[in-house]
């Protein structure tokens, strides 16, 4: 009986270990521990009222609000830190346009209102489109107006309260199934005209499609009631891009030194990571940046929209085993390659728009090489700004960043060389001053908090 | 005792299967199954010889004299094609070196002495130097002959008929023991250069750097009896090894048409992979070109230097497991987007050179600027042909690949607009005759073959 008892003992040990083992070479599947009941009205779009009964979610939502000054990234940070001030030169190469003098490094998405509300890029004719991505408020004033929406001036749309909730809980989810939802009018209508339907797709597909909603190079249809509309039918390379707007005719604004008509691209974030390694590798947005974190037993998606850099182990770590130092060193390799050129090429272009305006002044220059010169300037802005504007310092494809930043320097040299070539033969010689950052507008001061 | 046998049965059941779950959580040790004896005299250098030792390896071996004129890769192959009579341009781009004459895709390793011998770019005056890396040979005349090796015509080597043997066997694995080994004088120089003992390597070391005995830039120190030399000093990068140069004052050879010295770069695949994603993350050059293969039951090294998208089941898969169509799409994103920029900055290039050549005849030209013109002909054919002469078609480093490309554009396009101000300035104008495939010379036929 002893040698019995025994024997079950070892038995029920080498089960338990097989079961052990098992376990271990199951991966872990996203279910909740405990399950949650919510009960969250139509229509409600308060944070705190959602977070009631998701606190582990709010808690790191609210984390959005920090403004940390010395985070763990050398590019890109939660400070409202001025762009022109950094790089003066910028100045020059919005000339004429909002850009050149209010252009300030974006705060966590909570501050999303209060800093379109702050911003001296809007005034009293700025319309309702600016509001799209701001709020959760927009579908529901869509619902109201139709394409009237986007007509209808901001300050119109900022006269009901629930417009000044900021990006929040309903941006992307459903307040009866939790799911991810497709809400923004803009991305919904650029996934039917490329034959795909923004209510049927794969959870996967929504945790990077939910933040495209927003995250995408866009332009105001101005023959369509300034309707906010995303420039994707030929591709999503800045070169198919460029194309659709050649066709078009676009231009967001005209140049106040040489007076071409510009593009200015918006946080191409999407459009660069649509092809990059981590995508085709079927990595989503959410999973680096709203990683599974755990609170006791817990397991939550951080809601806290940051920089990987800064939860690496949770982000990176569940495919790159590396250790932290090979990880970070890997980011900063890329980032720092892409930083030098795209500061190298942002300066080209400001020389070639500095030298169109001086040459342009010169008596008997050939207009002809001057008007190509201004083509290739807005070209040479274009690829250097899908770059500039993506948040990522390249590092959400770094090939197509790289890529992009050869062609705006390709195109900026082939300006210069026109235009200093025209101004020789036509027998003038020019010098230009480059932007300093004295001459940039001073960062207006934002005392205002986001209620959430 | 019937219930007894069974518990025992049981228990004999489970521990299999812990025993079995045990053995797979542990990677395969690299330990050959049978254990070989081999008696492969001090000297021989024979691969035949080496080869009954090693049916497997010398099996895999003998594959690099195929010459696959249909393979799975978009770049690279192993036919003797002409770079020339394929890209042109690149004729104008070495005007006055042996490169613009013949200048083949090379073929596999085993053609090494049969190619060099073969190519228009070797005479009667070829210096020894010309040999190191073609053959096992090479550190025994150095043995002999002390630093006299690199000095002594190569025709003089030729003689023995040991330098008729290809790379193989010795060039990389000591007869003893069969470890790896550094056998080549210049990269025990360059190694000892840096603080580094070349026989105190770790083997994951060892199997990258036996590969950067010879895929490396490299240079003949003209003051030094043709020491074959590698400029690693001030670093990995081309700017480093640029500056390097600079500051020694070297030129590959005088430009035909501009008469600028310039560089020829040598195929920088060690310096292009040193601070690669793949080296980082630990991986060997014999890790993607020389797979783990097996043989019935015996798992040995592929000695079939090619392209691992040939075998990227057992080259990519032991680490990227999302299946081959995806791994091949992102190898040929990434070629493509280098590829586009290359031909590209070399057409550029080309552009330049012959505009120097054009301007520099114009009656008053400032040759102060067509001076600086020149020089930067030097650079931009430097950042290029980094790219160019690499063997990845920019895979083992696109950051660095596309880096090197945007600054061979910059410094080309720069080039341009100086020479044509300056034309302009003089009052002169010209055009320019970009090259054509007819000019190339035809790739001479070879019939002789490897005695392997």
């Amino acid at each position: 009986m002893l040698k019995d008892r025994k024997i079950k003992t070892i038995c029920l040990f080498l089960i338990l270990i097989v079961a052990l083992a098992l376990a271990g070479c199951t991966r872990n599947v996203n279910k909740p521990l405990t399950t949650i009941a919510w009960d969250i009205p139509d229509g409600e779009m308060d944070p705190k009222v959602w977070g009631k009964y998701f606190p582990h979610q709010y808690s790191s939502y609210q984390k959005n609000m920090e403004v940390i000054a010395e985070d763990k990234t050398n590019y890109g940070s939660s400070e409202r830190k001025s762009h022109i001030a950094a790089y003066p030169w910028k100045q020059n190469i919005w000339a004429g346009y909002g850009f050149s003098k209010d252009y300030n490094e974006e705060r966590g998405h909570v501050w999303s209102v209060i800093d379109l509300t702050s911003t001296q890029r809007v005034n009293a004719k700025t319309p309702g489109s600016c509001l799209t991505c701001k709020t959760p408020n927009v579908p529901v004033l869509y619902e109201q107006l139709g394409d009237d929406y986007y007509a209808t001036p901001l300050a119109e749309h900022l006269k009901d309260p629930n417009s000044m909730i900021p990006i929040s809980c309903a941006n992307c989810h459903d307040n009866e199934t939790m799911e991810l939802k497709i809400v923004q009018p803009p991305l919904r209508d650029a996934l039917k005209k490329l034959g795909q339907d923004p209510d049927k797709l794969t959870h996967q597909e929504k945790r990077t499609l939910v933040c495209a909603q927003c995250h995408v190079e866009y332009y105001f249809d101005k023959e369509n009631k300034s309707r906010v509309t995303f420039p994707w039918t030929e591709g999503f390379e800045p070169a198919n891009i460029e194309e659709y707007y050649a066709d078009l005719e676009f231009v967001d604004w005209e140049h106040a030194k040489t007076g071409q008509g510009m593009l200015k691209t918006q946080h191409p974030e999407y459009e660069t990571f649509v092809d990059s390694a981590h995508y085709q590798a079927g990595v989503s947005c959410a999973d680096c940046h709203m990683p599974y974190t755990k609170a006791g037993n817990e397991k939550y998606s951080s809601h806290w929209w940051t920089s990987p850099l800064k939860t690496a182990e949770q982000s990176c770590g569940t495919c790159h085993k590396d250790g932290s130092d090979a990880r970070r060193d890997r980011v900063q390799y890329i980032q720092d390659k892409v930083a030098d050129q795209l500061h190298k090429a942002g300066k080209i272009s400001e020389e070639l728009i500095l030298s169109i305006e001086a040459a342009q002044k010169i008596e008997g220059i050939e207009q002809l090489k001057v008007d190509e010169a201004k083509v290739l300037s807005r070209r040479a802005v274009w690829y250097w700004d899908f770059v500039a504007a993506e948040n990522s310092m390249g590092f959400h494809n770094p090939e197509k960043a790289l890529h992009s930043l050869a062609d705006s320097i390709d195109y900026a040299r082939q300006g210069l060389a026109l235009v200093k070539e025209a101004a020789a033969w036509a027998g003038g010689s020019f010098t230009i001053q480059p932007a300093k950052t004295e001459d940039a507008n001073p960062t207006r001061e934002i005392t205002e908090k986001p209620n959430i």
